[in-house]
């Protein structure tokens, strides 16, 4: 086997044996495949795409060039929700306890935040104390425990998609459907979920701005895990407006909280609980969605997801009594509030907050960081106090900004104010959960729920 | 400018400016775009394709990585043909006395065979005491004295193209036809040619197997040499069979000196003078292809170019007289037979000889060379007796084959066999030219016939 004859294949639109993705796979992990013929390989994927069963494979074959987590013993059903990355999206600290409390275990490996939207990680590392950095032994006596654990990836997790998404970033080959597909999917099946309710956004601040777009990774995501022998469903949700009340970090683990005791903003609500339904019906504690929900919303009012919450702040090293001590009190002492100014022309509702403005916003707040090696900071952030729909007259108060310097919040503030448009009439009420992917086919029988089979 | 964002143009269909190509070619010569970024850029263009003036910016980019030859003092004008590889094709070495014999001059810079097809180099290499690494005062010289020169690219002609071969060889970006024109019109500029006649072969012995591919690289080549000021005619011509009788290195100087006497086979003389018939046209010494093909007959007739080419010996180091004297002599002394063997069904016709088989042979036979660094044998090759057309008997010589070593000849004289297909009635009469192509602009008017003006 030659790599210019499979790049040869994917150039001419052939579909690629399992056989030839692993030795191209493994060949440039081992450093015999250079990074110039993985760039050529992955602008042909760009172009040609792959078939379901040729991304589930890719996928596969990616797994196999790391560890994965081992969760013999520890019983499932092992369900997760994985999203595309948006701005003030703090659902995975919701829907973790959340899913515990219905008796699924969700075991959460998750990355940082990168560019305009923020990271899990990030959020979690502002509590103080609480560690994200478990070893194997811990997460899984933590999952067992609590019902669901949240750590980052290690080194040896999925390594060939550490290589091949720094090569595709130089490359102008982050955007191909499958690429995307298989590093989601081989992350996601290394922690060991069986079941994964991706929320796939589209938006302004989302990676895909346009539905159509999202709607193809999602179908991809489903197919490929479905092929896989995950059970899968996904959701497209609008990511135009940041989502909450709340971005930044200890700003985003309050607001959790908040939804955590029947407090949480509608448009947060919503996408959380239509995500919470999902992962109830693939973990088999609800026939459909609707039933889902409802258990759900059944299932916050009782309190036993607040209480599992806190119990993971305690196991992973945090204090749950001074968290709660510390809601509406750690901020950054650098602050402004940003006042409403809808013009002379008499116009007199927030139509729209850009995401992706708000996102940026916040990266210079210190929220997240705009390369790798940048930190941030836990209590940067902002709130709003309106958003797309409220009526405003002159001089409302709509944000309050915490910045980790007086640099961040000097070049944060213009933004924030582009970010905000005003119109003469309220705007249409805006869909939040546009659609719902479902596998076309049923998983393999003889590997559903037995996530190893596949991966080996 | 960032290279990563010229790949994602590229990769979206973007025109590519003049300052984006010079900027992505030159900092790769330099070094500070790694391969991997050419190599994704290199796919990009072969899914998306160039414009004729994005064509023509890359190669005047391309050609600017290095030095051209001053043909200053000379005069012109100054005409040459390129072909696009062949098996048997001796063209170049009938064409460049006969221009010179018209009045024209063809300062030719050659390449060397690999692969399946030979290289003009290797064919004069074989004559010995020849040199084919004349200086430039050398080249000039000649040139100026007899007509004509021959010589191999210096390095530090179009180091690009010789960086970016080597790239596009093992990144399977080497059949992409902006590519391709770029590479091979940037080093016929950097020779000084202010007029170009392109074979363009098609068939199995050829790169292009489908004249329909054939016709798109005619197209480039003329489109995007025009827009550098270049004069251009393209034909398409067929390589389905060898040309002429003759295949190996000092055979085809041989055959060469036939085609200079009036000798050469019907096959090979057709295309030849089609191809001179242009090169008359283009360097204004005939209206029109037909009065240009007459004016080549009767020019040859002359035994002008025959003098020429011999006179051309003499100043790149041979010696005529030796060399008329070796006719029929200077061979390899492993040598075989190769008979008829039409079958037990009455096939009594060679319907085809398969130059793609024929060339593998020849590679085999010491001919020319699987990798670069081979070396070839000046007296290997085959003779045919008998060509497509041709009724047969058993056992009737087909071909005389001389190896560079026994392991060699036992490797080739299957494969020859194989080449050979038989039928019970004559093949249709192959066309040799199947069309020309003439530029659909003129050239850019202040540029034409001074190509140094568009290549700084």
């Amino acid at each position: 086997m030659r790599a210019v004859d499979i790049i040869a294949g994917k150039r001419d639109g052939k579909e690629l044996s399992r056989e030839e993705l692993a030795f191209f796979i493994n060949e440039y992990v081992a450093g015999t495949i250079p990074d110039y013929q993985a760039a050529a390989w992955a602008m042909a994927v760009f172009f040609r795409g792959m078939t379901p069963e040729e991304t589930a494979a890719l996928t596969d074959v990616m797994l196999a060039s790391g560890s994965t987590i081992d969760l013999s013993g520890i019983p499932g059903p092992f369900v997760d929700k994985h999203s595309t990355g948006g701005v003030g999206d703090k659902t995975s600290l919701v829907l973790a306890p959340l899913a515990a409390a219905l008796g699924l275990r969700d075991p959460m490996m998750s990355g940082r935040a990168l560019g305009h939207t923020g990271g899990t990680l990030d959020k979690l590392d502002s509590i103080p104390g609480y560690r994200t950095n478990l070893s194997v032994e811990e997460f899984r006596a933590f999952l067992a425990k609590d019902g669901f654990a949240m750590t980052g990836q290690t080194k040896d997790v999925v390594p060939a998609d550490r290589l091949l998404y720094a090569l595709r970033d130089v490359t102008a080959t982050v955007e191909s459907i499958p690429l995307i597909t298989a590093s989601i999917l081989a992350k996601k099946a290394a922690e060991g979920a069986e079941a994964l309710v991706f929320d796939v956004k589209y938006g302004s601040g989302a990676f895909m701005k346009d539905p159509s777009e999202a709607e193809k990774l999602a179908l991809s995501l489903t197919a490929a895990g479905t092929a896989m022998g995950k059970k899968i469903i996904a959701l497209l949700t609008n990511m135009d407006e940041p989502l909450g009340n709340m971005v930044g970090n200890f700003l985003e683990v309050e607001e959790s909280l908040d939804c955590l005791e029947g407090g949480g903003p509608a448009d947060l609500m919503e996408v959380t609980l239509e995500l919470a339904a999902r992962m109830a019906v693939l973990g088999g504690r609800a026939e459909n969605a609707a039933a889902g929900r409802k258990l759900c919303e059944q299932c916050l009012a009782s309190g036993k997801p607040r209480e599992l919450f806190l119990a993971n702040v305690a196991s992973q090293g945090g204090d749950p009594k001074q968290l709660l001590e510390m809601r509406g009190r750690r901020r950054s002492p650098v602050s402004a509030e940003l006042r409403a100014r809808p013009g002379p022309s008499g116009e007199a509702y927030i139509t729209r907050i850009d995401a992706y403005k708000v996102g940026h916003a916040a990266v210079s707040l210190g929220v997240g960081r705009g390369r790798t090696e940048d930190t941030v900071s836990p209590t940067a952030g902002l709130q709003f106090h309106k958003k797309s729909g409220c009526p405003v007259r002159e001089g409302d108060l709509l944000m309050t900004v915490w910045a980790a310097s007086e640099e961040g919040l000097a070049a944060a503030l213009p933004r924030l104010e582009e970010a905000v448009e005003y119109g003469s009439a309220p705007p249409a009420a805006r869909t939040l959960v546009l659609k719902e992917i479902a596998p076309r086919t049923t998983p393999r029988p003889d590997q559903s729920f037995q996530p190893e089979a596949g991966n080996a």
